[in-house]
């Protein structure tokens, strides 16, 4: 089995498990994702899709929603969840739009 | 906001979206694999780490246990749930690897 992805989706899992431990490993547990962790993941890495991450509330609330056994601690599966989450509502908005667009060209 | 990703995981999302509408397309309803488009999309996409895809048996294991509202077809969200037990599972494989590559280097 080679080291290298051999296709898109190889990567993209890749991406996923990169990501997460190019953050997790900075203070605290080096597996799982601190408050300040998550901040500056959500900051430095989804900006585009979640403008209001530099909100402090708004990184209180993912972690409170993510966080389900209250240890203050986001852990790869609570991430791959929140991850998830946001693919299935890009994919919905992605899907509305062409939907639109159809319709528009149709009228 | 740009159209091109600004980040790994940005990228990965879209890569996700992609792959699944390139087979979900091919056939039947546009925006669910059916059987046939599923074991192409794991044999074609995922060789790699699922080599038993090629077998028929393997695929039905994965359609049914995807499959939650049994109507023969996997939506997207569906998928998404798969490819996260995916990415977990590699995580925990290449922690375990971390490990015990750790535990021999004491010895």
């Amino acid at each position: 089995m080679s080291k290298e992805p051999s296709s898109g989706l190889e990567s993209a899992m890749q991406m996923l498990i990169k990501t997460f431990h190019k953050y997790s490993g900075k203070e605290g547990d080096k597996y799982t994702l601190s408050r300040g962790e998550l901040r500056e993941l959500l900051t430095e890495e989804l900006g585009n899709y979640l403008g209001s991450a530099q909100d402090k509330d708004a990184v209180e609330k993912v972690m409170n929603d993510l966080d389900s056994n209250n240890d203050g601690e986001v852990d790869f599966t609570e991430f791959i969840i929140l991850m998830g989450a946001l693919t299935v509502a890009c994919n919905d908005f992605f899907l509305e739009y062409k939907k639109d667009d159809k319709e528009e060209k149709k009228e």
